[in-house]
């Protein structure tokens, strides 16, 4: 271990989430990975859960044990199976550990929303209003001071990257609040396989039935992550009644990236020009947020590896629609890479630090 | 040549329009292939523009000649650049041949929409009449009687099957006319990079680049599809204000299929099992529309190799939204497929005949 | 059912060999499908089990049961687990049916064999006799008459026919015997996924890991279908000293098809253009084998759908090797397409019927 | 720029060897890039060539000039089209910069088989002798004082990888010389299509052609990489009598990756285990070759996006062969991270700086 870098623990090393993340703390400057936890490959080297590691990373896969953790970590990042940040939370918290969670068990400010939508009791509320929603572009200063960070969701990740300036009073004069029909907002998703995860093995996932196919799931307002976005869109917004969107997923036959179409009507009409002025003026200074030109269109393929996200906007003047499409790569900038992010800030770093990579090309 | 075949000719037999039409037609009962032509296999068999064809169909591509085109064929097939049908068409039916376009030539009514969306002068006007656009599905008894028709775009054909019990009044008493709001209608769409044709090459359709991506591109009501989307939803819809769509087009990395996701504002409330009611109603006796049970939704991969459009649909009751979800063969139900379900009943034939093969699976 | 035609069944219907055995047969003009079997997929539509059969074929998955079996069909294909042909081909033959194995129950000649590579005994060792490999290009008159067919390996169809008429001594004269070292033959492959079935469920097909990947499996000669090649390939080059072959499969991320280069040296030098006539005059009146002009290499895109084996073969003067390479879809060629073949000549059919479909393109 | 960094130029950034070269330098903690060329972007800023870069590198493509280049450069990446390094070489190193040569120009030490393997002359054959072929497991310690370098090329690299450990004495006492005949090797290759660059538009690489498809090229000895491998494997054979090799190349449906399968004939009878103890002793201290374990074979997967080489080996006992399959990602170890190692070598910086990156997985 080097004096000056952070400790770090990955529960749940095995899965793409957890691996995701000992890719990219190999590469930190301030981050020591020094604990790995996996029930599958317990007692074997990160290698072989993790085939791209090479030689890189010594590290063996351990059985989570909160003693080891505590004397091991400064950092957890909690990557594992649903509710296991309701349990571990508290005891490194009360360590003195700083606590990451990929899980959605602290995302939703509402233990009746979450009973209703992960169909099981929350057992930790209490630790829910010390959450904070680790989206850094929303969230930054929360996130600086947090103990507990839910980090987003895939599809909310991007769906609410593309829709913030379109929701929030910013660069707008005299303030007027959304400038989009809160009722009117659908968004529509396509997300690589990877965002399955590496352990449900079915006929879904199966090579030979997702290759070459496009196909939808969860349509109808049924998909766990609506809440999630709601929830966001409706705090971003500060407006008495909550936001409620249309949400679309499906499958691509592709490995990483989520590509997010959205279309909101616009309350009175704007040239596509201005309103890319007040996007470019909402992310002037978010170091992962890239708003494209006009007549340039962001693809998942320019994400892959980044922790970018990529907007792209217009208005369909004849329907009064604003159309903006967001592309990431959602193991990075969906999942790991904005964890990391959110490490950055809470411990003082650059934002950036360990995060500089840019998109593989092709 | 089988005395009681039609003959048949395909002019642009090596693009991937003509090519699907070769490989259906070589397994169509009533129809045999008498002439194909192509400027870039001029003089070659078949078999170099068309690998899988092996030795099963012993044709030699010719260069184009309207008097040989005349003498071997009963129906002929446009598949090569657009406005060859605005030169052929009438000498060919001029001669007692039935032609069946696959460009858009004769798809839009208007010259003034064919000149704004097209970028040039429409040299045809007088055929425009005559031409059926030849979706059976909607207008069957037409294409019956018809020797000139206008084959759908790929795009419209998904979305116009999507959309259409929607906005005609059937099923309903007393006919109300649509169900949903007509200018509230968008259509999402992905398709495989067939789409793009056998011979544009640019870095868009380099496998590298578009492999592992998804992209959109047109957006904001710039496709060429639009107004002929509209033109029919208008129709069906027989309402004075004209239907107005937002349609966004993406690329899939995927060599074949279509997968449209529309979304609708109902009118009035309905449950999704009355919508669904609704949809069986309308396509009961179509052979090629296969409308999916509750909890059932198409991919594209079902589609692959037949002439089938699967639908599924829902309500978002949250936000009184209605879904449909189409997937199809771009080449088949999209283009070729249908050309041919389009020359049967000009002919006289079974709908269903040389159509009858399933999707591949896996 | 129309009078005239075979009544065929297939038992496991469900798995890839089992569906697109539904699929080809649903095109045949004189089988008619009768019974399909699931386990599980019983009591549910056929197009629960295959979507891409829509509405087209309207039989229920059924639970086998032998009395049912020799009631509904003339023809039976077991396409289920390993070993259901040592237990079902006695009474069905005995029933007066035809049987159609796909499994590797009666592939190998040798009881010893079979128990070495398969790791279990074989339970019908006095059924091995009757059995006929079913590669109608090595075997066509015995096909003709039997009862039992081992319907060949993927792996194996794709290697055969490349190394034929290297081994052989047709087209020489005086007849010699086999022209290349039958100690020096290597057999490299690469499968699509489709040909590891649809229910082994592991990381190995998991989509986010096979895709843009390949690589070897079973290196070192310890494939099961070494045995199958090599026992073929001895009896056709009719040597005391068996051949033997180096065999390595690899996994490539596709759904359909087998490439399989193959390296012999030659005993005496010869042009590449005389070994090409070999090869022409060996197949020349083979419906589905097409050996390739100079220059031209085999696809497996050429093949997807079809039931063709394309070869391409050149000669490396430098090493005095022979190069010949193999396409064919693993689901067709390499199996379903190939045991209906086999069952056309049973049946006293065409040798193609229901078999003339060209190969999908693209 | 940073003072005590090296700056690096890359000519011919928009490529793909330019680009990943431009991404890997990104990251790199000593070198810093100060001058991009491209004729097709000239003008334009980095990321209109590279979508993935976004914000991270400031620079602006320009046409290439010589004194720029002197100015702004120490080490210059020729990235460009064939026959660039045989005009620039020796001007830029005159200049007193060092010269790494991504292209063929040299090579091959023999002048004549130039011209004969790449249809024209040579131009600039009194440099060749300064030239090292710059493969750091062969020629460290020339790579360390040379000022220019022939990067290998993608194949070659893969290739001679795998067969180092067979063809040189090293690790067996008394020293013997190669352990395999050195006319039995086989080398078996399939690429993704990045390989094949970026600027050469045809059906051979267009998405719905090369999809779902693999296919041989430049079977029976033809291609260029056969000079290559072949003038490397003698030199480490150090042979009288030249190594001959069979090469075919295939094209996979991946967009990064080699996989190269090996087969050479053992001179005497060696258990797998001895061979593999062999290839660990050969590689040791090579930080980017992997020789895995028994039972362990490489996927191109493992190296996406990495410097590392991966090996898997066995013996055929039944024909005394030894299989070596290497994969790499052709990209960077068959190409710009080999590149930027040659750096770091030339630059006396740490093999590994810049590219510790693990493979990405998935």
């Amino acid at each position: 271990m080097i004096a000056d870098k952070v400790r770090v623990g990955i529960v749940g090393v095995s899965g793409y989430g957890g691996g995701e993340l000992a890719r990219l703390l190999s590469m930190h400057p301030k981050a020591e990975l020094t604990y790995v936890t996996s029930g599958t490959y317990k007692g074997k080297p990160l290698s072989a859960a993790l085939p791209g590691v090479a030689n890189r990373i010594n590290l063996t896969c351990e059985e989570f044990d909160i003693d080891t953790a505590v004397a091991k970590c400064d950092v957890v990042f909690l990557a594992g199976e649903a509710g296991l940040a309701m349990k571990l939370a508290e005891p490194l918290i009360g360590a003195g550990k700083k606590v990451i969670d990929l899980s959605a068990d602290f995302r939703l400010k509402s233990t009746a929303d979450y009973q209703q939508w992960y169909k099981s009791e929350h057992t930790a509320p209490h630790m829910i209003d010390q959450a904070v929603y680790g989206l850094p572009e929303i969230n930054r200063s929360k996130i600086k001071t947090a103990s507990l960070i839910a980090n987003p969701g895939c599809y909310p990740t991007s769906a609410i990257l593309a829709l913030y300036p379109l929701l929030t009073h910013l660069g707008l004069k005299p303030m007027l609040g959304p400038i989009v029909d809160t009722k009117s907002v659908i968004i529509d998703s396509y997300s690589g396989t990877s965002g399955a995860g590496r352990s449900k093995f079915s006929l879904d996932y199966h090579f030979a039935e997702v290759n070459e196919s496009i196909k939808p799931y969860g349509v109808g307002g049924v998909h766990r992550h609506v809440p999630e976005i709601e929830q966001t869109l409706t705090q971003i917004a500060n407006v008495f009644d909550p936001v409620l969107v249309t949400f679309t997923p499906h499958l691509a036959p592709i490995t990483r990236g989520i590509l997010t179409t959205t279309y909101s009507t616009l309350i009175d009409p704007m040239p596509a020009e201005q309103l890319r002025d007040l996007y470019k003026v909402a992310y002037k200074d978010e170091p992962f947020v890239v708003v494209m030109d006009e007549g340039q269109w962001p693809s998942t393929k320019m994400t892959v590896g980044s922790n970018y996200c990529y907007i792209g906007l217009t208005v369909d003047t004849r329907t009064n629609r604003v159309i903006v499409i967001s592309a990431e790569d959602n193991l990075v900038k969906g999942m790991a890479g904005q964890a990391i992010q959110n490490m950055n800030l809470m411990c003082g770093f650059e934002e950036t630090d360990g995060l500089q990579m840019v998109g593989m090309w092709p």
